[in-house]
């Protein structure tokens, strides 16, 4: 059996940075010769960076991803790597000017997402994505014309089809065209953004589309975050009987090697599936000289919060760096949202640059202020103190401001404080809103709401929660100070916004409420099936008005990672102007 | 040859109102009967209102949608009006009970953007849209299955055939089909938001699909809005040969009547189209006694302006409206752009409704007083000071803010300003925001950029000055006060944040901007050929780079009606975090 050594580059790439990108691919083939790779494959849109979203629709950025990808063969060749096969994820179009996508599966011209192999200074294959997504997040119909071709590249002996994301999702797709022409390796490159226990789910499908194709399956996965959507990694190795070989870790950017033994390459089948076409291509280079393989590293699974601990972070992360900024700032009030947005910024960008400011009112406890420095210290955070109460008498004595008005100005004098030293300082503000938050509206719009971007906005506030102590158990056990106060956690959550405030004034118990809201939000379910759940009918239809209301208010927020199904932003796409109300 | 009068209901109706919408074309129908119609159309997806967005993902939703179809038909009944045909939109899924009866071999289940045939009590036909918009605004492949089967009823002598909005837009569609079928009338329901010179476009496609079916067509259009689309009605009727024979005015509710001689209904002949059904329905009614038609009057086609400013002025009625405010504030600055709101507000819910706050800074002319309160004047609207200067100036000594922090203060306070009037008096707040500043971010977000509506924000800066002066001739013309102050109109605009600033510090004339953008920004073009049209590349570079920087902040804008080719909204999704750099 032909032997082949796979580096599976999940690799950290910028929207728009075709150039960088490019760089980056040419850098980690280097990389991947030296460690003797016969083939490097790179994620969906490698080039571009994934999701483009509408710069698809410039006939400038069309042209400079081919060309990139063009240059790039040639560059690879010139640097003395053109015997290292790449595979590569870009933007494409395979002629004529940019026409809107339709589902039709007959052929026609426009964008295409696309994967190109590489080799010897040429574009040796193309493959244009056959099934395009649109749900969710994803809106590729709007982007994209499907492919209907299947190709496959002889080479080292070794016969390559080449799929892309999710190519990986659908039964019949051309992984069954794979089984029925007879392949040896079926790569699959993926922009497969992170969602909650969705690495459990990948695995079983893998193994599921080797069975298909009888054929072994190579699944790379880029890693790094873009706007709302975190990219985990995970890229994993199966044999053509669905064994795991070989699974790369979560969040790290890394060369994964695999030495595979592939079946010989056999000739081709014809087709049998309507509508599809093979398209051959034979690199005439013969198997390698057998090798001593290595056996591949499993990366063991990491538990739930550290997982999503490690979305929230990279997706700061990147967030900052992507758009240009060292440092955040934002309001340290001694809560517990405040404290895990700190302990998130901390680990993505480093205490250093974290930009604490405790901003007390008439209302606020005297452990909110310390609970504040008690933070600031643990992280190793710049923090200071502004006292809002001059700002907000001058409001409530020019316009004679009374109960929610009056509420509501605490949190825009600190909203306007926050921008103020964002302007001043160059720091990007972070909005630390939870999800349950967001969910009921209990936010004050350009108060707490002001901000770049948003960490926790998909996590509930019980997994707030949740998460801060293990986040703390974790530092415990490193030996390290835990990042977030104690008190923190354990006190009842307030907006100390009016005397003795408790979130419990309007809002039910977080375990309850958190419930109602996974249901309602998350899987959009009607008001009769949560109250058969044994929920309270007053309180599920109040807690749903409050959330068709709040719609308005959502809009205006910031971005924050999605973490979970489906997330406040692209993934829900709700009327603002809707008087849809069911009964209980 | 068979008669028949129509009744084109373009009526006004509420996403997820279902009720309330299926008494509107209970209300409409009796109305119609009175007027000796034979067939009422309704717009698509009028019983749930259209876009319902991902309500359409609920159960709950999909099972309402359809039993009010069903109620409504038996209501008709019941109220006397079973011999009169209805035709409505609706969303249908055909997983329910019929699903073995209507359900083809190739056709997935889900749900369906759909129109319903109503007679005698029953829901007599349905038809499943077949082409799915998932361009622009519209995101239909997320929502429905698309249908492939083709309705005809026979019905008073008359073979009608039944589609859906989008499916007028595809050559080779169901038009194609009824002229190879051979039906007497198509019908076309639609919810076919406004978008300028999109009205000239409409007639000529009618016309052509007419030719292309061999038969009259009728198209439905509604009228109202849904959060940023404008419906502007402007309903057709065309014989067979492509003759206008009938055009309702834009933005005007109404049912619009139009009397057709009719080919008598021919034996279908067999189709001739893959994957098509023909689905035949035959009421058993025969053709109406001969009777004397009525000619249709033919509205007037309406200026550039005129058919822009309705559509501002209805998007902004239905906004408040169908958000249960009655009342809007926003800050009179005497400048341009907040007094075409104030106007725009005035004409859609009255003067007495508007709220202007003047919010004078050190930094405030007189004449930005003085034109804010002579606005107030001629609209009616009410009107007070409220200076921001103690405001500032505790935000000023508290954080030493200088410069471009200072600027923004002063915004921001009065953001605050006009969200605490908000909060205490139940206002709706209007943002004065138009397209060029939105574009180059020449916005302060949290400041002017606050509130739930932006009626401007899809019109540029020279169509605002257009459009005022228009305004102001109309109500001359009419013996009225213009409601625009022409100092307002006449004077160089300036965000008036430092001594003697001009919008020209830092932007070039409007004109040059204006056009620079409508290239970048409406037509997606590349840097390069904006150059070649004989812009200065270093400019068109820098406003390029303007555009892209300000992407965060037009994600926290606020909703506004959308007017042209491409407005910022769901209309252009472009990344935040972004490298793409073209050079020049």
């Amino acid at each position: 059996m032909p032997q082949l050594r796979l580096a599976l580059a999940q690799i950290d790439v910028t929207v728009g940075d075709l150039a960088g990108n490019a760089a980056a691919v040419l850098d980690r083939t280097r990389e991947a010769a030296a460690g003797g790779a016969h083939l490097v494959a790179f994620p969906e849109m490698a080039i571009t960076g994934y999701p483009p979203e509408d710069l698809v629709f410039r006939d400038s950025f069309r042209a400079a991803s081919r060309a990139t990808v063009e240059q790039l063969a040639a560059e690879l060749a010139a640097a003395g790597l053109g015997d290292v096969a790449v595979v590569v994820g870009y933007l494409d179009e395979d002629g004529g000017p940019h026409k809107a996508a339709t589902l039709y599966l007959d052929e026609q011209s426009g964008p295409r997402n696309a994967a190109a192999f590489l080799l010897g200074g040429q574009v040796v294959a193309t493959y244009f994505k056959h099934h395009l997504p649109n749900f969710g997040v994803f809106d590729e119909a709007r982007y994209f014309v499907r492919g209907n071709r299947f190709t496959v590249v002889r080479h080292l002996g070794v016969d390559i089809a080449l799929t892309i994301c999710e190519d990986i999702w659908q039964d019949g797709g051309p992984f069954a065209v794979a089984g029925q022409v007879g392949v040896g390796l079926v790569l699959n490159i993926n922009g497969s953004p992170y969602e909650r226990n969705k690495d459990d789910v990948r695995l079983h499908l893998i193994q599921r589309r080797a069975r298909e194709a009888g054929a072994a399956v190579a699944y790379v996965n880029m890693v790094g975050a873009q706007d709302e959507l975190v990219f985990d990694g995970d890229s994993i190795v199966v044999g053509a009987d669905g064994t795991l070989i070989g699974r790369a870790p979560q969040y790290v950017e890394q060369l994964y090697y695999v030495d595979l033994d592939l079946p010989a390459a056999a000739e081709l089948r014809p087709p049998t599936i309507d509508r599809m076409r093979v398209e051959h291509h034979d690199t005439r280079l013969a198997a390698v000289a057998p090798y001593a393989a290595v056996s591949p590293a499993v990366a063991p699974r990491i538990g739930d919060e550290a997982e999503i601990w490690g979305a929230l972070v990279l997706g700061t992360r990147d967030y900052v760096r992507k758009n240009g900024f060292r440092s955040v700032v934002f309001g340290m009030s001694g809560g517990i949202d405040s404290s895990v947005v700190a302990a998130i910024a901390a680990d993505a960008i480093g205490g250093e640059n974290v930009y604490g400011v405790s901003m007390p009112s008439d209302y606020s406890s005297e452990h909110s202020k310390s609970d504040a420095a008690d933070l600031a210290g643990r992280i190793g955070a710049n923090y200071r103190v502004v006292p809002i109460a001059p700002m907000v008498a001058e409001f409530v004595e020019s316009l004679k401001l009374t109960g929610l008005a009056e509420e509501n100005v605490q949190a825009r004098v600190r909203g306007t404080t926050l921008m103020a030293l964002s302007n001043a300082e160059g720091h990007l503000v972070l909005a630390p809103g939870n999800k349950s938050e967001l969910a009921v509206g209990y936010s004050t719009i350009y108060g707490d709401a002001v901000g770049g971007f948003a960490p926790i906005k998909d996590v509930p506030k019980t997994l707030v929660w949740q998460l801060a102590r293990w986040r703390n158990a974790t530092a415990s056990a490193r030996g390290e100070t835990p990042p977030i106060p104690p008190n923190s956690i354990d006190k009842p959550p307030s907006a100390e916004l009016r005397p003795g405030q408790l979130d419990t004034d309007s809002l039910p118990d977080y375990a309850v409420l958190d419930a109602i809201l996974g249901r309602y939000v998350d899987g959009d379910a009607g008001l009769v099936d949560i109250v058969a759940d044994g929920y309270d009918p007053d309180l599920v239809a109040r807690i749903a008005r409050m959330v068709d209301a709040a719609e308005w208010k959502r809009r205006q927020y910031p971005l924050g990672p999605k973490i979970s199904f489906k997330s406040f932003g692209r993934d829900r796409r709700l009327p603002v102007s809707n008087r849809w109300r069911e009964t209980v």
